[in-house]
């Protein structure tokens, strides 16, 4: 497959469609970006390496971060931190209250601001600076020192984060967080202020089309055990409320964040990012949404 | 991969396992069914078939049928199908009353009763005779004229299906089913009674690890792109609220019954199909989810 | 207290407001009837009776006639009522389907639709002919024979009472209804179709007024405590979810019904029955709220 | 009426009834009570006062201080104040969060804890100096310099009211909190930590039992109307999931507090305070719930 031609000509073919989504505007800062941003970076477990447009222009990660947690706290307690978060989809936002309620606690996934912020109080329980040794995790896996959080980003959100902290709080009434409430949700809004590439997150993400081992050394990250569950996770769970529509149109796992990035998986193959800011009403990129389906239609590779 | 052997060799080890699950005793006929049954049968695209146990005995196949009836209906309307039906997860059956007033009478998914309801509502619409249409469309695709619906099943329903009656009307209420709510309840029910033995589901369902294509004759009984769909429904909804479990523990796309039975397929592969008749708490059988977590992870093969 | 002369005043006044209701149109039957029509009756137990506009003109009482069941079925099984059907307030008919299931089946009140099929059921376990045995209750406690159901408005109910026919069988579901839900829905559909005027409505409900006792002569419909009972019944869950705005507005124990009619009880005084078919939000008379919050404002009489 | 011969005669009857409810333990300062205190005082529009038991001993009053919010900041801002918060009964504290979700952070009714929160908002942002005015204001209504708050409650809620930090910031997202969450919440919970005996509370409260007058002097503390309406509120509100069960078995408006006491006012008559620290499942004092019960059976007076 000539994933540099397919990539080259599935961008021009999107790049010029009516961008109908609308940029996040709840934090004041994220709303600085050029909406007409558009970048895309693929990185085979064959070593091919190809961007094109903005691949290589760093953003705010946000919920893709997630997934990076997640791997940090899996490996450090392993299955243990199933006992403090589930692995089923969860319906809508709308639910997520009420089923927090209806199971005492639990978020149903980690890839629920609910999740996430659970497996945030894992992480601080168990690193011994949490801020540091998690950006350190993180270069690490990626080879790469100039990955970093950003102050006005996570600052931002602190402000307004209003719906984040009710919901920590409403954990905590449950028992369910073990640190204080204020020190969680401090290291949530870092995490979410992560700023990447399409070229980094590529990069980073390659290893869990690799059955969780980095290409460059074979360097375990996951257990292929592992590796495959936070891929499935990704599949069931990655796209809130549309994540049954992405499995169905592209048939990837893959993650997406309000910053308006995209990260996919083919297992066995490759990892893909696209970043285009404007959101469609599920929270998602719009143009990234579409670039991936005919990404996947015209390549012929999908999981499914 | 020697198929035959791995499923020998995890039949037994699971065979004896103390079996915690319960008979489905809502529907008095499913009750009478002998609980330690315990059948396997795979159907590779090689054309490898190999069972064991009581691969060969009919059972009563339930919600799998509910794939089936997607699959006519999907034949039938193509895509209009799904302004009438979601593609996503729906939590928990707790909120699935919920999301169809939230969402107006469109269910989440068409694997859920509602929204199988729905698609036998678009089955009536559109065949001249739908239980006898219905019935040589699952026979032709088989080529198996032993096929058929259980009297004794389909009365057993249509007498204590209560929860159904209420979906239906309720469904109806909003003007989402365009038929009478009794004729379409009476096809629903005829479906769900629907008897296969493992074998011949393994066979039938074949064609969904081939892109859509008969492996016998390379007849398209859907189009690769709605093939790759159905499979990426199976995987996001089949399990009900156990769907994200099973995409994290087995990895493939999958849907159970409460008559025991699941049929699982790894595209580009085979289709697998089990039965054990104790169902966990989450209404899918005990032993056959075992049976699959194993075999994935013996055979080390995972779409993920 | 001139009662006449206060409900001719009120009368006027409100007659010429613009009536931004609209007529109940979910059964055809129902949006026949003369939009403009107002009626007005007060009964009081000092044998004061006096109407205005078309008090004397029969209308559907539609869920009116639920607190007629209600009585019925409490003088039948006394306190063991309570066991099948509970007292509190729904919060909304959004709710209460969710209420339904977390409660399994018991509605949360006698009012709701869902709690007067259930007291229906009790009623057809307990008659011998349940619809006319009811109708000559009904008849012997008003002393009036003329009383009688309208078949057009029962049929036009059973045609397209999808909602209801929903509601019956997921009660069912839970093993809450003892009797054929199509007998339960016959009888309930045959109940809201009782027919009334303002007049035969105010008289009719005196005896709530007086204790339990017909004023006429004494004789005891409901004991005192069951009167009081019914009386805050009507209080907290007789106008949907427009109870809490008619306690804080009106201040009266009352009841409303989809084809306009409001009864409304004070304690010691009087019954008044209002009829203006438009209705607000909520679906209650719009402009039959707005005559008894003035109603009880100029009269200065509420129960708080 | 014989009041303080029946209120002798209930006691004693009551007094030795064995206390199935459990003293509130989610503050760990609640449970440093005498669970066997059990206290009541009347204090009638005629001036008879008379209490027995523990009438005179302060307790927590908790959830009866959000009548006292309530009336001060309907002072303060008049009906405006509905612009903010419902009037409706909530359904079960389940649905809360949900109904806050669906209406958008306008709580149902001021006695939710959603509600006082949005009160204490109104309060703070009307207020010079909220803790003291509120306070003078209490003192002043009550002729009584002795009333405050205890620091040691307020200090224990604040330390493990996560629960009430969720809903203030939930509440907050909807952009419906106007000052800072802490800042509510500080003053929120110096609010349920006043401290009052049931002499106290039935003198204070006398006033709603006197078209809003105090009785003393004929001092207006509210409307006419304004009285009517937190009466009706307290009867359709005023005891969370149980106001039906209230309405129904006593009939009175009224309010209940986790500190185990309860405050009803019988319009025209008298205001009775009952303390009795076990509560019931529901939240309520166990034997305040029964005695208010005998009581107005007894003396034949409830409003309905």
């Amino acid at each position: 497959m000539n994933f540099e031609y397919l990539i080259r000509d599935v961008y021009q073919k999107i790049k010029n469609i009516e961008d109908k989504g609308e940029i996040a505007s709840y934090i004041p800062e994220l709303s600085k970006v050029d909406p007409k941003s558009f970048g895309v970076h693929i990185s085979t477990i064959n070593q091919v390496n190809c961007g094109i447009g903005n691949y290589n222009e760093k953003f705010s990660i946000q919920s893709i971060a997630k997934v990076l947690a997640l791997i940090l706290a899996y490996r450090l307690v392993g299955d243990e931190i199933w006992d403090r978060v589930g692995v089923e989809p969860s319906g809508t936002a709308f639910n997520s209250l009420v089923q927090l309620e209806a199971d005492k606690g639990i978020p149903r996934n980690p890839f629920l601001n609910a999740g996430a912020i659970v497996v945030s109080d894992i992480l601080i329980s168990n690193l011994r600076n949490p801020k540091e040794d998690f950006i350190d995790f993180v270069r690490s896996i990626s080879n790469n020192t100039s990955l970093g959080y950003s102050n006005r980003i996570a600052q931002s959100e602190k402000e307004v984060g209003y719906r984040n902290i009710a919901l920590c709080n409403f954990i905590k009434s449950f028992g369910q967080i073990q640190n204080k409430p204020s020190d969680v949700l401090d290291f949530y809004f870092d995490l979410c202020s992560l700023e990447m590439s399409c070229k980094e997150l590529s990069e980073l993400f390659l290893f869990l089309a690799n059955n969780g081992l980095r290409v460059e050394n074979n360097e375990a990250i996951l257990s292929e055990s592992q590796s495959k569950r936070v891929n499935a996770l990704m599949q069931t769970c990655g796209f809130y409320d549309e994540s049954g529509e992405f499995a169905f149109k592209v048939g990837l796992p893959g993650k997406s964040g309000v910053g308006g990035g995209i990260i996919a998986i083919h297992p066995d193959q490759y990892a893909i990012a696209v970043w285009s800011p404007k959101l469609n009403k599920k929270g998602n990129s719009h143009k990234g949404m579409i670039f991936l389906e005919e990404f996947t239609t015209r390549s012929e590779l999908s999981i499914f």
